[in-house]
């Protein structure tokens, strides 16, 4: 009876497990299609492929003629697929040259080969084997080959392989080579279809997409950061701002390889010359994100102010609040305004937007030049030094290390530079990020152009 | 007669073209192999395990027993072996668990299939490979899928689609598929014995090497930094300096998704435990990169401060030189200690180090009490104010947007804040970035535990 039960219970506890695991699955699954719709379309699309490239064999008159060798079309339609067409077209160009190439070579091998006797022939094989294997394999490690060309020698090394090796045992090696070729062709000929006329996702787009959503990223974090600096302090240490902050520049610095996996899937897209007069100027887009991950240093800067152990006396920060926040404001119009003339395609026109932030800038100045005595440091008496009081954020840090004397706090706490040093650090950031805006708006005007 | 002349010259301008290719290539060649030795190693393995899998062909006995889907122990040899014994575990692993699963989908499928006629069968294997096919396909873009098993959900697409299809076609799949099995298994065994015990490559140890580079690479730049902001204006925009500086911590900076590369590869290594006695800690890895990464912003503060439009007169530069120049010895000393500690793993004491740091800071703390007129902007008289006089790198760059009034020159260089702002800045992202040094100990001490 008791055993009848711990079975019932078990069973139990299994049935809520699976359930549970189950809507998580749900869950994660929902996500992953509401981030990207075009997922699930690329998902259907693959599956068509794959039904259409199995009608090969499905359909007795289509095996009749030429389904033998079907799976190689099954082959290259699962490898070749690819999510974006410039993805599915390197591939696809890659394998064909690939193809190509290590077919040639091999029915040169073969050749030489059969003029000889069995044993030569083996060894002969078997040193091409190593050669061309070591050879093609150590090309794959030059920074230009590895860049454009990678699957196109693994599939060089592959062809080569099995057409050579083949052919020692195999009478109409030729024959077997035509047939494959033509459904490897078959194959790529309907990954093309899938990925250029069929809902095509392309590269160039993400690409361009992805600048203006760094863009708008970048915009909202010097946003936050800036109104949590002057915020109280008592809400400083608000985590959820924090991370807030941080996702939006992160996204921007982490982007180097992303982007120039992009560039390099959209350069071998054909022009869609529908906004763009000349060639898609995906190089640009790299250039763009250098600049834009130049200029996202000094949101990294900015944010350092608001975590940094020694911070500005709370008077000096209300002081200069109204100027930096302005600044601030101009800056990230000026990225919004950017973001939007790249979404529309349509010209920038700076020297609006500029006197704007001229304007704010000279206010900040101004403020500074009405604080002769700011930066001197001889506030000392008028409050206590915030920079000893650690902020919650600090407190949890320093919790985590509870048992050692820390280094920050012998040294840089116990510091008293002048008190204005860290403001002066932020508002020197917020100039330097002004400065390379400016970077930032000539790679983009060149887009533009 | 000149016509035969122009023939010999357009032979002669090929032959030194060429000439001067192959010398390009040589040179390259060169270059690749003595970055990294082992890639001339790799390379001849790959062609040794592609002998030893075409001696299934070239041998008799090996051939009539069951060599006849050889071609499949060659295939797997390319695309599974890979440069780091990780990244082919990964590869071979994923490659047998997707064979695996499909196969055991598909014999399901098939016998599902074979209850019915011909016509429901081939309607019902085109729905399961449409179905399937999706299915799998949106499961890569789960992103823990994606990071672990992307490969390995590939090859069960391809070996599901494989064997479904060719069931509808040929009696004995069964066989067939095992046959194909033994190959595939033999091929990952070839890669596992070329990658584990053959001048095996350890993405662990690339991983550890990273570390060790990365330290030393943001000391080198850290000093360069120091040395050149202290330099003569006159030398200032020395750009071979300035490409070593950058160099240094962009090496840093994009490291990120390498890192997390090697990691994963690593992760799936067997655990050398020569120097660790738990498992190797390539999660420690990661979180140190990301230290390291968030130290190094602070290296882009403080070259910022060299490139700004806006410079602090010489004059102050001169009075800061030793007690910066110190503080940035010291950091460079711990980092470099640091990359001693974990190259030869030893464990790091901090507490000698800070002593040296902590005096270091107090020494530049005095600095800035010994002057507190210094942050005023009083100074004006004394010296005319360097901000407005560009340097050479300035003068490169305003050169190039000569034509248009530009954003900086009016807004930035035209303010006149306190002269010491801009070095404020860099004495503060010198203090920040002791301050995050510490977090970069601590993850180095993790990892020695």
């Amino acid at each position: 009876m008791s055993q009848c039960n711990m079975g019932v219970n078990s069973l139990r506890v299994f049935t809520v497990k699976m359930r549970s695991l189950a809507r998580e699955m749900w869950s994660i699954s929902w996500k992953v299609g509401r981030d990207d719709p075009r997922r699930v379309i690329h998902s259907v699309k693959v599956g068509l492929a794959l039904c259409l490239v199995s009608l090969l064999f499905l359909l007795e008159p289509l095996f009749a003629g030429i389904g033998k060798n079907a799976i190689w079309a099954v082959m290259t339609v699962v490898v070749v697929l690819e999510f974006t067409a410039g993805a599915t077209l390197c591939k696809g160009l890659n394998r064909a040259l690939g193809t190509l190439c290590a077919g040639s070579l091999a029915f040169l091998v073969e050749f030489v080969a059969n003029e000889s006797g069995q044993v030569f022939q083996a060894v002969f094989i078997g040193t091409m084997v190593f050669l061309i294997g070591s050879f093609a394999t150590y090309l794959r490690f030059f920074p230009y080959v590895k860049k454009n060309y990678d699957y196109g020698v693994l599939i060089f090394i592959l062809t080569f392989n099995l057409i050579t090796v083949s052919s020692y045992r195999v009478e109409n090696v030729l024959n077997i080579a035509r047939e494959r070729s033509y459904m490897i062709a078959i194959g790529c000929g309907i990954c093309l279809l899938m990925a250029l006329l069929v809902f095509p996702n392309w590269s160039g787009q993400d690409l361009h997409n992805s600048a203006v959503f760094k863009l708008e990223s970048l915009a909202t974090s010097i946003e936050a950061c800036v109104k949590q600096y002057f915020q109280d302090m008592e809400i400083n240490g608000d985590q959820s701002s924090e991370d807030y902050i941080c996702k939006g520049y992160k996204s921007v610095l982490d982007s180097k390889s992303a982007d120039e996996t992009l560039a390099l899937y959209a350069s071998w897209e054909p022009r869609y010359s529908r906004h763009f007069r000349r060639k898609f100027p995906w190089k640009q887009y790299v250039r763009l994100g250098d600049a834009l991950r130049h200029f996202g240093y000094t949101t990294v800067a900015l944010h350092g102010c608001l975590q940094s152990e020694i911070q500005a006396p709370r008077f000096i920060r209300a002081m200069f609040k109204s100027p930096c926040t302005r600044v601030a404001e101009e800056v990230k119009k000026v990225l919004i305004e950017l973001a939007g003339s790249i979404r529309h395609r349509r010209r920038f026109s700076p020297s609006f937007m500029s006197d704007n932030l001229n304007e704010a800038l000279q206010d900040l100045n101004k403020t500074f030049k009405s604080q002769p005595r700011l930066l001197i440091g001889s506030y000392h008496a008028h409050e206590p030094s915030n920079a000893a009081e650690p902020n919650e954020a600090q407190l949890k840090r320093s919790e985590r290390r509870a048992l050692r004397p820390t280094l920050s706090k012998i040294a840089i706490t116990g510091l008293e530079f002048s008190e204005a040093l860290p403001f002066a650090a932020f508002a020197s950031s917020l100039v330097e990020m002004v400065a390379r805006l400016e970077i930032v708006i000539e790679e983009v005007e060149e887009l533009g152009r």
